[in-house]
């Protein structure tokens, strides 16, 4: 199932809802996506009035570094033996279709494509076996990063932090097969990013786990798991769309 | 003045208020404290009914590395050019007299006393000479560190991130003299850090400013502004206090 956050005809007000081929049926729930019932409200969702919304609005983004296999060997550094995590806030979350403003302060912001986790229930150490009963689904997210100031930092958030640079959606897709999903990044229509998560390091799973044996997660919240292999520089004008088999494609232009 | 967040007898709503000696005076308000109005309801402080909470409820926590002359000379560490940043999420929250948890994955966790800013309206791209517009007052902030874990990840995240871990309060002081800001912690009654923030290397407009070129602050949001000289270990069982001129004293117990 894909759910969706949406506005309608410029409203301030946002709705959810599950979208089925073109089909969106308005959604009301308690405690964020469980539980919901389907509403007689049904649009288009080719409706120009539509303006589809970043899936979730989450008290927090954590963030996994080099959980790739392949992007490990590319940077010659040993595997990691635990996460290494750092934050994103929610500040730089935008939705598929929004622009990525390029900061004057750095000179090198690179594309990052990742596989998002959405955390559907408080979530406070748990067991990595019990860890699928806290995720409500997967999305597609941009962890993008300029890459100069996270080198002269050593601290990687001022990097991550500025203001759409975190790009989330289109959908939060409740029944992924976590046995092959597919993530391609392409540039201007270039594929840069070609992997599966096959080659993580840690699991969504092992990683959502370990997350919640130091923090509370919270209904909504996000956990980015990692970059492949392929990562680079954008530029003003250049168009980047992240493409995850099963959920669907987010593409963002840069300015 | 003294604008505090409570609850009353275990209620999990929770009111506004003024703080004036021990007499609390309810308030409402459109967009968090800005234009509030005095209702007629009015709380004594010493009511054993009355909990005093954390002073906000931030989308966000950014916080300032080595930001003290003292300290930096204590660590023979050259001044930073820029401020250095890092986040902790509001799940580490907690208020005046709540128990900092300390976890069995930490060999060494540190208090850290510090000035916290407290965002009063949106805020984006200003200069440090209106930054004072958009800061609603201090308060008093631990910024609790697992130090064995700050130095084994690199990234200081997972360190400063644990349940419990950002102590924040009693009250956010709205007319703090910043010309002479005392800060003072005291563990088990003993003094260990005692400094100034004529110390600081870059002051609270400076920092606010920077950050606001990086990401939009939004109301409520908490930046934490450093530490001084003295920084030290928790044990179960310890009481530490952070106490700050104008604003007044936030203690909390290990276990």
């Amino acid at each position: 199932m894909k759910l969706i956050r949406f506005s309608y005809n410029n409203s301030k007000e946002y709705k959810f809802g599950i979208l089925k081929n073109d089909e969106i049926t308005e959604i009301t729930f308690r405690n964020f996506f469980t539980k919901y019932t389907k509403t007689k409200k049904n649009f288009s969702a080719t409706d120009k009035k539509i303006k589809i919304l970043a899936p979730t609005l989450p008290s927090k983004i954590i963030a996994v570094g080099l959980n790739y296999k392949d992007h490990a060997a590319e940077l010659k550094m040993p595997e990691p033996q635990e996460p290494l995590l750092f934050m994103k806030p929610p500040s730089a979350v935008i939705a598929a279709g929004e622009i990525i403003r390029l900061p004057k302060s750095s000179a090198q912001v690179d594309y990052e494509g990742e596989l998002a986790v959405i955390i559907k229930k408080k979530c406070f150490k748990i067991d990595e076996r019990k860890a699928k009963d806290y995720i409500l689904g997967y999305t597609c997210a941009n962890d993008v990063t300029a890459r100069d100031l996270q080198k002269k930092d050593g601290q990687w958030t001022r990097a991550k932090s500025f203001d759409t640079f975190c790009p989330l959606g289109p959908c939060i897709e409740t029944e992924l097969d976590l046995n092959n999903v597919i993530i391609k990044t392409y540039l201007n229509g270039e594929i840069k990013q070609d992997s599966t998560t096959a080659n993580f390091i840690f699991n969504v799973f092992q990683i959502t786990a370990f997350i919640s044996n130091i923090m509370t997660l919270l209904p909504g919240d996000v956990i980015l798991t990692g970059t492949p292999f392929g990562v680079g520089a954008l530029k003003s004008g250049d168009r980047i769309k992240i493409e995850i088999t099963g959920i669907g494609s987010l593409e963002n232009r840069c300015v």
